[in-house]
């Protein structure tokens, strides 16, 4: 009886532990003006950001555009190689790192740690922005599931959603680069990824710098 | 006297050849009125197409918004890894095939084939677009340079310029896919591609059929 009950307050601890760890994202506003051929003109690189944050609608519009649903069979903003929805994006900040749950637009704590230095890896300007978003694939989610580094069409996938973040920066006011380099390993553990997870692209993500 | 007479009448014949391959693109009009958020939210892969011809200026709307220059220091509209610019996009019709000179805002033409059956490879419904465009990455752009296949950065870079493709197709009325499958030998050699060049993505893109 006792374990019972031991067992029972585990069991309620974990179920608020995990809802205390998932937060909803405010809806998107998706009547953003900028048009997709204003966003190509601007599309540029960016590596200095101010100290502004980002606030929750920002992030909200910002990973609807990368890898959001836009269908209501589920489908996604960016394709992906056999319709395998390989790609999983992670937002880190000071305050800890999350996981972005598409179909329920919320986040999903995955650390406490503030992650953006092993985001920037040798290049210390990406660890200054407010937000860095970390695109990872996952290659069980195509037939063979190599555990040897990233596949070509996993890349190809993190390519599409690094495009859609470059061009809502553009038309959401943010200043972003897209970059293959950070701390690979330390990211793995800390973002608790799978043997089959790669991270494969980051990007750094503020207001510009006035 | 002879042999030099004959060597400047070749050299002639193949100046004004080459000036007959190489046709001028009009002005992309960028005044295209879908939002960015719009394109996103219609972002989607479409396998019918009508037999409406594409013309001049949406071709050139579409190529430059795929990976088109947009800063004077000649920057384009999709990132590349280091900068690399290692991408290049062919047209295919049945008329023939070109590569798109981004510089020049032109074509010029590197096939009198219609490759529209090779870039369709086992999935016939690709060949009834009435153009195709082929993504391909040059591994001498990146430092190894080598001529084993597609490389990860080549690969995300052809997701970059892909999703360019997916959401011009949306502003501009036009239906496409992403898609992989090709008969890569074929289009090695018909589209004359270095031993170091890879196609690695291909887009049919047409009207949608009524």
């Amino acid at each position: 009886m006792r374990t019972i009950i031991m067992l029972l307050s585990l069991i309620v601890a974990s179920m608020s532990a995990s809802a205390q760890d998932v937060k909803k994202l405010p809806e998107p506003n998706k009547d953003v003006k900028m048009t997709l051929f204003q966003s190509l003109q601007q599309r540029k690189s960016v590596r200095e950001y101010s100290d502004k944050e980002i606030d929750d609608m920002k992030l909200s519009q910002l990973l609807w555009a990368a890898v959001g649903i836009n269908r209501p069979d589920g489908h996604l903003t960016a394709p992906t190689a056999i319709n395998a929805q390989d790609i999983s994006v992670y937002v880190c900040s000071k305050d800890g790192a999350w996981f972005y749950i598409a179909k329920d637009n919320a986040l999903q704590k995955v650390s406490d740690k503030d992650l953006r230095d092993a985001v920037a890896g040798r290049q210390k300007f990406a660890a200054e922005a407010p937000i860095s978003l970390v695109i990872v694939s996952d290659n069980a989610k195509f037939r063979g599931a190599s555990t040897n580094g990233p596949t070509i069409s996993g890349a190809i996938d993190a390519g599409y959603v690094s495009q859609n973040i470059d061009l809502a920066c553009e038309a959401l006011g943010l200043a972003t680069v897209p970059r293959a380099t950070m701390d690979k390993d330390a990211l793995k553990t800390e973002l608790k990824l799978s043997d089959t997870q790669n991270a494969i692209l980051n990007h750094p993500i503020g207001y510009p710098k006035k």
